[in-house]
């Protein structure tokens, strides 16, 4: 079923445009009035503002679940107006619009054989072009001339250089993984960088403890597959949604119990059951 | 007009994920890759983390609105993971998928004859299941399926029992009303569960005034059929949207004046003209 | 492509309700029960509560990027249930549907030839129509109603009088611009009343840097073209992107550095370079 022409066209909209302010509000207007027939998806408007990184992460855990074809426009662009590049990039399923500041990059490779084209033909743009809301005048109006033709090279020439961003890597020390906090959601569940498949690669046999230490905080924590595994307001950790670690607190706050900000570092031990 | 065939499926998006999280944008694709053709309408995701009762009570205040065939998908569900039951319920005119917890319960009830399978078939899950969102893993895709066939029979199969939410109940004492409070909007607007239908059924004559008893406040108010026929900021009651008293004040918040919070108790009495 | 009419009619929501209470959701499903191939696009639901001139300005800034034909239907609505009529307005590109408080007029003047009819005909109406939310029972039937039949004389008489909003006008006095903050949008960026066309009219050659007054604030300012023209973090003035004179702050919160609030007035004067 994934990418059927004859479906209407999906735009899925990424930004740190928030929700009371009338960006949001003219890039669907400008949407609809190249493409009529488009269908336009919220994601979230709420990246922090000018965080990159934020959304680099969140699109890269959301834009794999769309159908084939989807154009992921992301506006997360604290550069508007200078001479960052505007881009399109074409990677195995998907198309993604937006700046060239690296908040495409982690879900375009992930996807695959990204193709990257500079924007550069002014014909497509919404004229005058501001030099503060490129999200409206150039972002917009190219990502629905996409959904029309489905055709990059129209648009602009491709390129070779671009910016990926650079996140965190995890380093590992024995039985010592050293990571950091990469997001931490409403529930306050606190989410590491630290991938699933690095413990099935150091254990040898199943492990149901883990020595946590992060902040003031250093204890013994119990592996779980779900949050009921711990008690009410238990500690856990559990490997979730994106099988990253996860510190969680069975129906309260782990980053409130932890007083665990976002970006903080954790030390993770393997120490047997 | 209701629930024409020719018509693209709705389904409704009702969780308590918040709108910064990266949950509902996966749910989104994950309906979008298996049914192309559903549009997506966000209800909310503003219901307060984990809590079923306001998740239950926005779903009925709101579901019957939808045309017939809408399939209304709710995502409350503190017990991720845990021995809860995932559930499709088939009512009178409305389909709805989300965990057994109660939180589908006041919506089915309302709409009528409602028939509930326990989703079991595991080939229509997305794969691996997460035990930390099944938003995303069990109920978008049921969703998403039951968009495409509108047959509930090869999900699983029905049960008998389910829990049904209980809610707190008015209870009439002579010319006296026992009520609670169970929603403040944004507008600092107080609405308690003491229906219209309890006041047609007790007074003899029209009444003008009502005796309002809650925290502190004691006090006779005019009964209004509009928020201006108080004077601006004057203290009034009113019966709601959704027939229920409401106690509000008129261009400002009732909530702040009176300093009630949601579940405390109200004593109405009816003491004539 | 504007206004075809073998696409499906598009409906714009743009309300005070918040996105916590069950408000829009009973606009949606009442729109979508009428006109089940309506596409509903959210605005913003974070007016201001009761801020008329919020919505008029947001609407004003938004409504003209939308196809030919688009329903702008616009509840911030202090006086439902008072004798403030309900419109249906219709101008050169677009139907306008909302309370007569001029929350719609900015935009409709600004499109212009509105037709204004007062709507009155009751069959239309959800009922009983509530005295509490014309949302739902008046304004969301008539916007659903006109997207199925494009026509609005049917729902009443075009009437002469009603309600246009007063929005405060720019004082010039030689080389002095006397204007206001009009809104201060996520990022901090203030907003002014001062439009760009001001600016070409009074300058005689290319202006650098202009002085500006504002609360404790008096300083000769860059006027830039691009918010990265500023250092990081320096005070810079731009025209925005609806062409209005802004103060912003390189990736920073101007309003927060300056301590402006919405209205607040603002001194602009030219000093050359």
């Amino acid at each position: 079923l994934k990418g059927n022409k004859s479906v209407d066209p999906i735009i899925t909209l990424l930004t740190d445009f928030g929700e009371s302010d009338p960006y949001t509000g003219a890039m669907k207007g400008v949407i609809l009035s190249i493409c009529p027939k488009a269908r336009i998806i919220d994601l979230s408007h709420n990246i922090q503002k000018h965080n990159i990184r934020e959304g680099a992460l969140y699109l890269r855990s959301v834009a794999k679940y769309f159908p084939k074809n989807t154009i992921h426009l992301v506006v997360v662009d604290p550069g508007v107006g200078s001479s960052r590049k505007p881009l399109i990039i074409q990677s195995r399923n998907y198309f993604f619009v937006g700046p060239d500041n690296g908040v495409l990059s982690l879900a375009a490779l992930e996807d695959g054989v990204p193709k990257i084209v500079e924007i550069s033909n002014t014909a497509y743009f919404l004229k005058p072009v501001s030099s503060t809301f490129h999200g409206r005048d150039i972002f917009a109006p190219i990502a629905a001339h996409l959904a029309v033709n489905r055709s990059i090279e129209k648009f602009g020439s491709e390129i070779g250089k671009w910016v990926q961003l650079e996140i965190p890597k995890v380093k590992i020390d024995g039985n010592k993984i050293y990571g950091e906090i990469i997001h931490i959601d409403r529930f306050g569940n606190v989410i590491t960088n630290i991938p699933q498949e690095i413990f099935q690669r150091l254990q040898k046999s199943a492990i149901k403890f883990i020595q946590i230490q992060i902040n003031q905080f250093d204890s013994k924590i119990k592996l779980c597959t779900s949050y009921d595994q711990g008690g009410l307001g238990e500690i856990l950790v559990i490997f979730g949604s994106s099988n990253l670690l996860e510190i969680a607190k069975n129906q309260d706050s782990a980053a409130a119990a932890l007083n665990v900000q976002l970006n903080d570092k954790i030390l993770v031990e393997l120490v047997g059951n």
